[in-house]
């Protein structure tokens, strides 16, 4: 079978969690992000003049931090890696989008680009879920990897 | 305040559980979907010749399947929710893509929307977390609720 | 041994989860509380000059209303509930404490006190972790059970 | 805004995880304690003539550990933290209270006070739900952090 | 392929939680056990004489009970449910084994075979974790379903 | 009282997390087994002709591997531990039985023998709970400790 490159799977196809145990211990950063686009008035609502008001966008940023520290009970061949630091910002770009960004950082054994992932797209999926009665048709694009440092693997930085 | 549609925030923009002690119990369903993308050897190595090889698709599958029952613990302000169905469709879309289509159904006081769009999210993030290495650019987009039925706010159908 | 009264514990002592399945599905409500009390200068950061402003109180809110989900993996003899509504206010009182009070509900057949309750509960830690770099001294007192409604055991209404 | 102290929001208020990834590993411990309160006849009823008879202390105790390695799930702003040592402490104080003192270590690169409290007040809530029955007025109060050692903050001691 | 009867599975092979939406809500109960066999010195110092001396019976027997309901988020295909009961009973067979039972009940759409079960051998477990540093060649056998009742498929009793 | 022996009570017989705070970092493994049996053609349907054929075996492999990240949250007194590795072998032994072979590794200052045994246990589960609609009295046997290297304790090799 070819799943040469699926560092998840053995030989046999068989799932995994990969030995890191003898990868160095270094300081490993990641960021990704997430848009959620909507009709113009849906996002107005959301935003809501600013981060002075509601609770909205803090409820969105504590879902996507509490989130990211759940991120190997969720993807099933992570390891469990004490976080060091994540930060979730949210933003509005143009009149009908907002766009999630998340960081996360560790010193351990391996990246934290699933950390990021799941930080960006919970907060995302958590804007829809306060916003769904008003704005059911609602798409969450874009989430993927930005940039990451740290590792043997190298330096990753998304070309737009 | 105008944050008028936000159904989770009270007339102070504070978050809160709304109240769906009164609402009626009936059968809900909901259908979402996500697209994974990525160059065209990635997406084929994920596929593996068929859903007859190797565990990728299965680890997405019951990935996406565990998170619709973590549903609650994610989404702040989600209420917990007694799933009577879950299921997780994969297949390619072109060359370049996969879609993850999720299902979910209760009998309850309120909808599983946000149940599918956890699965079809997860299974997504799964698929890319065992591919990273070989494409760390894969992006997830088109994640949306494509259709949902049972309770008051009606169905809800996405129009392609 | 005299355990009478220790509901939780069998004729031996032992520890169970009681059945309740021969108790009436019906609404049930609870109001808990708590009271966090540090420097007048700590607590005045905290309310921040009011709910406007910055994340504090919405973090603790949030935090509150997770932990009410949570609370049958936390308290190991209650059973686990569908919480129809859940709510986390929180007001200065005086110049050198805060008051929290949480609201549970459910359809179910047994009491919501302990959802209440710990809901309360966390989002007073929650705000004593945001300001315990500055008064590591504050304490966390008065958390009770407020009032309560529905089941058989009738209804509790606090004197104070 | 003035936010100054509150560490966990960042300049514009908004909440994150710190950064710690410089911050020495060291040995770092905490104390913590919670007072239950009630009618004599329901502390004598929990107390129930020692630690030799009945689960009820039992069960307070594993709440409290348990409750403990569960931190960075309930307090949103917490870094998950590789506990070394968890203890949890419950005796009667005079006859109408009973004191919890709960203990927690780690060697690592932020402290584990918020580890203690939650361990302190978990065990005071489960004693409660064992005993709410037949006194639901029960108060827990003095819900404080009593010492901790470890890390560049210093070691603080409570006066009394 | 012939998963005739494997009815987590649909017909092509692939893992779903199966629809319960339309099977009758009944009482249904469920009794299992697991069996812990070591040396006969490790077997009484774990019983340590009776269940009134130390903590280590009331740890297994509240580790079962906290398990049981968690079983929907360790058995990928099982439903979340409401249990309504819960107990687990531990004694010794013989002077070298202990007999783990596990009760669990819900009134419900589906068994909890599951839930009875995972009860049993995370007590069992449970108990080897607190001995197994006088005796780490013990062995959990007989783990099973001893009995099951409610449902459509009807009742089970196992024949010894 | 005579709990010589158990390390996790203390003198007073009290259950509590021992303090590890001393013990040296060091790479530890550990491998766990489980037997599950039944009739012939329910084992038979379970193998399904191969890991090629169905999710069965993936999605119980999976089961295991997320439930060994889970081990401190099930058992009571484990330690949180950053697992860098984890593996479920799955194979048919003769007609009527499976049996699951666990792996286990940290860097760290404890033992991964729980964290082996929990995947073993929950992945024939898994299997029990995926079959049990034609085969309700299958019977897990043989759970136990294979192997264990690493720290003071020495290492462990099952004799057969």
């Amino acid at each position: 079978m070819n799943t040469a490159g699926l560092t998840h799977l053995n030989e046999k196809g068989e799932a995994h969690i990969v030995d890191i145990g003898d990868k160095a211990v270094t300081r490993r950063r990641a960021i990704a992000r997430a848009r959620l686009s909507g009709e113009a008035a849906t996002i107005a609502t959301i935003l809501g003049g600013g981060l002075r008001k509601g609770d909205a966008l803090a409820v969105a940023r504590v879902a996507g931090i509490m989130a990211a520290k759940k991120t190997s009970e969720l993807i099933p061949l992570c390891h469990p890696i004490p976080l060091t630091k994540v930060s979730v910002d949210i933003e509005g770009d143009g009149d009908a989008s907002i766009v999630i960004v998340a960081a996360a950082e560790t010193t351990g054994q391996t990246g934290v680009e699933m950390e990021a992932l799941v930080a960006a797209s919970t907060a995302a999926l958590t804007l829809y879920d306060m916003a769904k009665a008003i704005d059911r048709a609602m798409v969450i694009s874009d989430l993927c990897l930005v940039e990451k440092s740290g590792g043997k693997s190298g330096d990753f930085q998304r070309a737009s």
